[in-house]
């Protein structure tokens, strides 16, 4: 284990990674939780690059929508053909991280049968249930997804449309999709590869809808040997998207399409054979499936954040512009203060992120557990924090990897630099299960009307939590007030509707209060002297960024004062000259293979300029050196041009 | 005439545009600067419709990268073949619309040849040149680009390393690439089309550089009959970019290549047979290119931002989602608080960006004039602002974009929607002309020292202009203390890069004030009592917003008190609930037809849903209903699965 200098590096990186302050090794431990994780990654890494079947003879960024499909379904199999590698049951660790090796930024017509697909028929069967559908699943015998979106209907589920009406005559269910906008629409590997969902629908027995809000069916789509949908049953992809190409992301239209009764999943809810339904014991519980979706997607979303980091600083430090210094030769543009300002507190973000992530998990094996056992305590917090995170996070990471490719001028905009594939599949997450305001008045009701929020564990840095929590407390009461205000006039909704921006600022703040906590308190509990000094230092710049950013806030009332308003200014800045020597050896600490990064400008050993060359000429385009468009189009063009002259 | 209104049109946008307290034509026209403007877009409109020639017989979404540059070509002919429909010369107006509307929002082959390089032929010619390359550049007889930036260096242009060197044996200059760096990078359809180029390189005669920094060569690449590139040139393409994939960007490297000596563009310094170096008069005449394409690109990114606004507000009225009033039915979404706070603002913006383009375009044609009889004042001026302007509108234009994007949840991630084109198209503006902090850091520079800015004609609303320039002016006069501090105690270079941050904070206030200025002048000088009502209410939410989000600057040493900041606050809500009315009205007064706006969820008849349901139909992945992959990979993956049953 090394700093990763090697020989024949860029002379700069090389540079770089001698000037910081903390052993690599100790760093990369605490930064992913403990030697063993690090060292089965290096595992992991080892067995990837040792397989043939994982390679792309065409890096998938020089491939067409068709082409992208292929590899992803090829990849999507030899991935799952080889799971022996990892421990299948710890996704949000080393699942993810063979998954991002193997495949790449990109989701593939499997995703879903594994995140969504798999953990509902868990989650949500009975004994019988369990027994008949979990064998096929796990065997890969059968291709799901999860069904619960619509063309006209996304985060309102009590408004989906598609209906599941029971027929005690023959004991069925009957799936329709009563109008256009009831067209499930989005679901991954819905369009042509998987051939069994799961699907959410109104529930209609006995003449009634029983309950507003779906239930979760078990339905056959394609016959197994022909892979033809079933009649009633209409497929299809919706076609090209921003990113995350490689899944073909389907809709579904049901023309009364009978499924057995025992396809309803019937853990919670039931239909009896005379069309009797019986109630859940309890309401939400069907929320747990989003929820595991939720927490992986914020550690997902951290490490796109720090995958942009990473490449930014690196290529920051190989990079040269300008001079300083009149005649001392151009100098790194790490150098310069501004460029130290765009990557350095999006670095820190991006641990910040990856931390609460951490709690995030454990909050929902607490939960996992607690449920098993009848209690619900820590459901509704998990919601609330999973939810206010995850609606912050996705888009400070969206920002955050733009200024990072802004950081890198010009090469950032090709695709070579990873920033392309980055930004859109990062921003997936931003949209694909639910929308962002949404959640934010979530947490916002959650808080409203208490009057302290809650409280952690003992805390380190005690004056920057303390001015945080009384600012978040302060707006808390201030848009509680409003609100009540409101409320005289106007009803309950309106009157929320009313404050919404303000609920949502609130809201927002308790985010950032909850993020700094903790990333200060991992900080406290890091047991590498040198490693703890360094990341405190960024763990306060992240703190103070947050104060500088939301100034206006910290400043009423005087709460925080002209002074020391300009002393987190400057603080700043000085943290900045610290972190300087650092930063590269910081973005080494996430452990970051070429394979995981696959930018050329991020490359570990900082060999930017001939790798540029190198994969430009793999373009499309460079595989005949006249085009066909010359005889087609320009040529013809300019010969008659000249004819003119 | 009308208010876009027909029959069977969804009901919902019918209802808003009857909402309208404006007549739109008048907007429209007051938008466009005037009548004559938009009867000639509604002529160029229906000129481009009728012609079939401009037909995608598939949308250039579900096209691999070489099939777009094929249509590239083919369009890029064609639209040059019928340009007798437009002004030529009006290219920031008539050209500029003609362009969207046949190509959409791409670039192609020869959008180099019309922006750069022939401008820069009628710029840096003398008048033997002119004769000889100006008849072949506008009949099309050749196909040029303009070959600036380098592998390793991009808007540092002194530090450029291609060379250019003096043989007075031959009368030949040798173009030479001398290190890898040195690669010419970027220029658009360098890579395949273009067969001659503009080219910047370092000057070296009598064993000298003269002068640092390049000079512009004329360079034939390719042989005009077959279009391969001639000995001594190597040419390719730069691969696949975040957008703009209609274009071949391409690289070009030089071994000792050989043109003669007056393929110097020589109307300001030249070399003479025997070498001798002859001076230009004035070293920054080279500018006028950059200025001219940054003042269209200004125009743009308004324009690109605007139909973000017009898809997000036209979908907003659209789409329903949740209930305010229980049993009420769902609203429509353009009815939530925070929903009119993610639209109308970006709307607001962009109109914002619309005017400052216009003022842009008017000082551009002042300064060329002024220039060509030997008046350089207002050239530093011209490029200040401008430069500032473009550094500010580019980030929040790409800003703006996502947040409208996210908006309109989870479809505005799918192509159909246009924000993914909208956004990287948009985004390519911020990097492909220089960095954006560099410029900003330009303007800083032209602004330290001086004690007040630059006055402007008579205002209306003076108080918030008034605020706008007491808050610049004291962060200059700041920032210029803080920078004469560090100067006592070190070299001036450096002392500026230890104030970056802060005199880029600067130089975005100044042109935020800029903006606010030219947008309330505009609005005063609105002639419709109607139109300039609704206008001066969105140009009022646009100052204030800004405030808000400056809150932390207004406040400092009490200048904007507390009670006032609240006041800009819930004023800028009341602003949303009276501008609610008029959103849809608003959007539509940027007259972006169908065509123009390429958007599933921007239909003007508001017909969302069957229509992107008819989008997805054409999907690539849709024309077969089995995909290959099912016979290769997921097929036999699910025979072996059931085997194991």
């Amino acid at each position: 284990y090394d700093n990763l200098i090697q020989q024949g590096d860029n002379p700069d990186l090389t540079k770089e990674r001698k000037t910081a302050s903390f052993n690599l090794w100790k760093m990369q431990c605490f930064v992913h939780e403990g030697e063993d994780v690090v060292k089965k990654r290096k595992e992991i890494l080892d067995f990837v690059q040792s397989k043939r079947e994982f390679d792309d003879p065409v890096p998938a960024e020089f491939l067409s929508r068709e082409e992208v499909v292929d590899r992803g379904a090829r990849k999507a199999v030899a991935m799952t053909n080889n799971a022996e590698a990892i421990d299948t049951s710890d996704f949000f660790g080393e699942g993810m991280y063979y998954q991002s090796l193997v495949m790449g930024r990109d989701l593939h017509s499997m995703s879903l049968h594994y995140i969504m697909f798999m953990p509902t028929i868990q989650g949500q069967s009975d004994d019988d249930q369990m027994d008949e559908w979990m064998g096929p699943t796990a065997v890969r015998a059968i291709l799901g997804t999860f069904a619960q979106t619509e063309l006209g209907h996304g985060s309102n589920l009590t408004k989906l449309e598609a209906t599941a009406t029971y027929d005690p005559k023959t004991e069925e269910f009957v799936l329709h999709t009563p109008t256009l906008t009831a067209t499930k629409w989005w679901p991954g590997g819905l369009g042509k590869s998987c051939n069994v969902a799961v699907v959410m629908a109104q529930l209609y027995t006995n003449g009634q809808c029983k309950v507003a809000g779906p239930h979760p069916f078990y339905v056959p789509l394609r016959d197994p040997d022909t892979h033809m949908p079933f009649k009633g049953v209409t497929l299809g992809d919706i076609g090209p998207k921003f990113g995350i190409n490689g899944s073909d992301n389907g809709f579904l239209i049901f023309d009364q399409y009978r499924i057995p009764r025992r396809n309803m999943f019937m853990r919670f809810s039931k239909v009896l054979p005379d069309g009797t339904y019986v109630l859940p014991p309890h309401s939400k519980l069907g929320f747990g499936t989003m929820v595991f979706v939720r927490s992986i997607m914020i550690k997902d979303q951290a490490t796109q954040l720090g995958a942009a980091a990473v490449i930014g600083i690196r290529y920051s430090a190989v990079r040269r512009q300008g001079e300083i210094n009149e005649g001392a030769g151009e100098v790194q543009v790490i150098d310069y203060r501004t460029q130290q300002f765009r990557l350095l507190p999006q670095l820190a973000r991006a641990f910040a992120f990856l931390f609460a992530a951490y709690e995030i998990k454990t909050l929902y094996l607490d939960v996992t557990e607690q449920i098993g056992s009848g209690n619900m305590d820590l459901l509704a917090e998990l919601h609330a924090v999973s939810s206010g995170l995850k609606s912050v996070v996705s888009w400070e990471t969206a920002q955050g990897i733009e200024q990072l490719r802004l950081a890198c001028g010009g090469h950032g905009y090709s695709r070579a630099s990873a920033f392309p594939d980055i930004y859109t599949y990062a921003v997936g997450g931003c949209t694909y299960e639910g929308e962002n305001i949404v959640m934010l008045l979530q947490v916002a009701s959650q808080d409203s009307g208490k009057a302290r929020i809650r409280s952690w564990k003992q805390c380190t840095d005690e004056d920057i939590i303390h001015d945080f929590e009384a600012v978040a407390r302060r707006m808390i009461f201030s848009s509680y007030d409003r609100l009540k205000s409101f409320e005289t006039t106007m009803r309950k909704k309106e009157a929320w509707n009313k404050c919404s921006i303000d609920l949502c600022k609130t809201a927002r703040i308790h985010v950032k209060l909850y993020l700094v906590k903790v990333f200060l308190r991992r900080v406290s509990a890091c047991e590498d002297a040198a490693c703890k000094k360094v990341m405190h230092t960024l763990a306060t710049l992240y703190a103070f960024d947050l104060i500088s950013g939301a100034a206006g806030y910290f400043m009423k009332g005087g709460f925080l004062s002209e002074l020391q308003s300009e002393l987190v200014q400057s603080d700043l800045y000085e943290m900045l000259e610290v972190l300087r020597p650092e930063s590269v050896a910081l973005a080494d600490s996430w452990d970051m293979s070429d394979l995981e990064l696959r930018s050329v400008l991020g490359r570990r050993d900082g060999n930017v300029y001939p790798a540029l060359l190198e994969w430009a000429k793999k373009s499309q385009l460079n595989k005949t050196e006249v085009l066909p468009t010359f005889e087609k189009y320009l040529g013809p063009m300019m010969k008659e041009g000249r004819a003119h002259l």
